[in-house]
């Protein structure tokens, strides 16, 4: 069987380099694409380390388009002065490296790219890039989602020609960013609005997945031992990213879209109809999941649970062969 | 010790009557008013089924005095045009008996009450029990939050006069009006943000409680050995509330809070800071609560667990002293 | 013909004394009782000020009884955390008396009242004063619709009781407290939504109106020449509530209301459906006036131009009368 | 002076039509491109009227570029289930041609266009355009500002290329679509707020100004006589739109935006901070605009009265230059 092949929009961020590492080690995954969104940091920082990663992993022919600085809408910060914090933002957008680091890898420290990214804007690359092969090209979208909804909104065919969408985004539960919302949902509502509206099955890994899978200290231990790959990236991500013990360590949320990718028999999906709150004080950007779909076609299949241990096995098994390939 | 005087602001509905007969039979507990509000079905059939519980359980001295049809700002079945259906609702509601029977208290048939209700309206009794005893009285609601917000509105110094407020209402993960929102709060979310908003720390027993205690087979068995009791009340009640079997049966929300109230330590109580969402699309009457205080002092103490065993047990013992007194 | 009898439900505030006393002094008018509600300023003053008020121009039978301090949900200076300020404001209110100086009536400085308000809330007062003569009493509400709300919420049939009900309150093109709200329905939409969807057809006087009616200098004058009550409390009411020239001065707003009930013939009404804003970011508590009704009943009869020539004719000629009574 | 190069945005449409026809005839300015989006009809229509107008016109060269079929985020008939409705709308957005004609241009029956549009996106064209002659391109939209959001949000700079930004759109008083919102900012409310947010100063003519513009009898009748264009175009188009009596007719309301482009002083503008109402139950789509800055920039200059009879002077002058090169 080929492999898949998949444009990744993504804003690394840790959790997307684990993702990326993830995705490029794999003989199921072909990436055509990356596209960058502002999100974890912004869009200068995040579109500069997709560009070290894509060198420092050794794939400099795959393409790396940058997309859209900031929300469809809303500021990210919500001042209230709409009109002087949107010109602004749009500009020179703030920077939220709260979690991922000021440059967003943590304590990673990969050389600066030497090569550029492509010109032209993500939403353009990613309709592109479908329409020119129509129904072979997975989008898997591992941060907010305006590139994909400036897409959508361009040309509505896309959601026809992609073979399959897939996030890693919301929550039917409980939020991070908030107590109803997952960051990148909460980070553009409008545009995951736009694109769980579009017409398409969105294949939806949330926060119930997602942190069902935590990088704990064996994980961590196994991931040193793997050279250049461990010491210089998966390592300085992850224990940046959060506290490690034996029993507790940070969900690596991006992961596990692209897992999903490569074996959807890990996670378990239920239909479901996905309405995004835009309209909420305290509930903007929750994806609000109704199960019971009481004759409605659904929009979503949600993920509810990931086989940890086989996830696990997956990812690792796949960084020792980067890692092989990278050396010590 | 003597027993915690408690008003109870209710719209019976089977598990108020579930929770009307378990605060009579405990020693614990004396009920000193009842308040009827509509929700579960409209006011006229939740105060006739609030007489009916009197007389039918015996404490014919104990005033019940009806509150409001319906609730503060919107119209309950969301009609699109607010001006003819707010000024319909507020003479005829409609009934809402899918759940809890066309009369409200499922296959219960209880004789019609002889006594009729006090006069004047459910928030100025609250109000004036509540001063004539300032620290003594505790309130609890287990219905929409309509009474208690009215009350708060007119004399905000109710706050300060109660023991405890404590309702059953809300949820901190998924709802059971909608995937957000619980019923009592949905039903009426403007009351509700008033409640919260009005400076008491308010006692919140929600579905993440209550859908622990299950009516299982084995409890209707034992329900149904209480002669009249069970019968004529609790049988009808839970069996038409939800299929029952020997591991599942439908959750008892409100004798939850009762139970609290008897026995504080069945409950594990959090301090949060709990928002009523009333502006969302898809989220309105979502209580959004944040376990994170960040210094922000709490407004709620959130229920996470309840110890069903003990609830059960004492539950069960409290119905059979009741079934003792009424007999065969 | 006998005088038709109001209560007044009012804010005093500069134009509510103006309005006040246009009613004493107008035989056409019999005031019923005054209600007072939190608004140009806090429930203290505006009560202190009604009390004030009655006793200067001689009127010390009618009862005065306080209400609301601040409206039904919403923290009147949109602070951004619900809880804190609504809590805090429902017992001590901020003041808002940039418009009305800090105790509401400007430079007037009329005697501290002898008598105390009446016992309980304003709301019970409109309910049992209606209640007990349906079909004779007209209420006119010339400050935010606190009280109204809660009437109508307690009691809906007093939109059947009364014999008319007309504000002072709205626009149907811009606002003064933003561009899209006036005033005393932008300070509490969600008690305005209420009245209005409560099933009488309200008069609404609004700004459309009231800016038409001017204090210009000639005006002034004729106050001037009034002995006590020119000096004392017209003049300084209306030179502090803004600039007189010959050809400008301050609109009266609230004594167009009061005009319009001695002399319906003052005012053209129109037919309208008007809904109230309460979700707007910007436009909330905008009266949204659509006199294309399309079949749709009526709910409000919208005032759009007012006699100005004999407006003053009356108001003037009005005062001029208390004026002898009161004396030098 | 060399001509005033222009962009028209706009979704013919009638009163487009008339303004296309007037910038076209205008020595002063030189239009660049068209760029077509859904509104008034389908974009199917709206482009093929853009096509049809100006083969009929004769200005071939000009490039007409289509845009999006509907609004950024919502439907633009509010139905209730979004998912269901944004899929089909983007798809096959429906038509709305109660006012303009089921084709969009009334009576008119221009022949079928030979030429077809230019390949690609709207949005794309703007940005182009505007890239390639920073400070020389005008840009004027006419219609719904779906496609200058797209070309915001995908490239910021356009609000510093553009010369100047004008649109015909909006309201200070009342609207047309609603009693709050104009057509073509209720069309589409979010794209309108980043529009209006986006650092750029609006050039804004609203309905405030073009009210005062009515194709009244006389003015109808030297369009009659205008040969061709009269009877093919002009007089088909407003006859359609409105009753024509000697007082009376429609408001040419796109003509006023092209009319002061071609000569400013016609239209007296006011600074003022404008907030498009998004979040509104009932004013959605309004533009709330204070002329009171309080020290804030302005964001928008506000056209608050044209030069009637001048006005129509260059229209009928420029028609007629128009009509003379068609022939009869």
């Amino acid at each position: 069987m080929s492999a898949r092949k998949i444009i990744i929009d993504c804003d690394p961020g840790i959790d997307d380099a684990l993702a990326i590492t993830l995705a490029h080690g794999s003989p199921a995954l072909e990436i055509v694409g990356i596209t960058t969104v502002g999100g974890n940091v912004n869009l200068a920082y995040t579109t500069a380390n997709a560009l070290r990663l894509r060198e420092f992993l050794g794939f400099p022919e795959v393409p790396v388009t940058a997309g859209s600085a900031g929300p469809l809408l809303r500021d990210p910060w919500n001042e209230p002065d709409a009109r002087d914090t949107l010109a602004a933002r749009r500009r020179t957008p703030k920077d939220a490296a709260n979690v991922h680091g000021e440059f967003g890898l943590g304590g990673a420290r990969l050389p600066e790219a030497v090569l550029p990214p492509r010109d032209g804007h993500a939403a353009d690359f990613i309709i592109d890039t479908l329409r020119a092969a129509p129904g072979e090209i997975t989008l898997v979208a591992i941060g907010p989602l305006t590139n994909v909804a400036l897409a959508v909104l361009k040309e509505p065919r896309v959601v026809d020609w992609a073979r399959e969408f897939a996030i890693l985004g919301g929550s039917y539960t409980r939020g991070n960013y908030s107590p109803a919302a997952e960051f990148n949902i909460a980070a553009d509502p409008e545009s995951a609005a736009v694109v769980f509206g579009a017409g398409w099955t969105v294949t939806t890994i949330g926060l119930d997945v997602s942190r069902q899978a935590l990088a704990v200290g064996r994980i961590v231990d196994r991931m040193r031992a793997m050279g250049r790959l461990g010491t210089d990236l998966l390592v300085p991500c992850v224990e940046f990213y959060g506290m490690v013990t034996a029993d507790e360590g940070p969900a690596v949320h991006d992961a596990c879209a692209l897992a999903y990718l490569i074996d959807p028999s890990l996670v378990t999906l239920e239909p479901a109809v996905v309405q995004v709150e835009t309209a909420g004080r305290y509930t903007s950007g929750m994806t609000v999941t109704d199960f019971g779909l009481a004759g409605r076609a659904p929009n979503a299949m949600v993920g509810t649970s990931i086989d940890v241990p086989r996830f696990w096995d997956l990812v690792l098994t796949t960084y020792e062969n980067v890692a092989g390939r990278l050396g010590g």
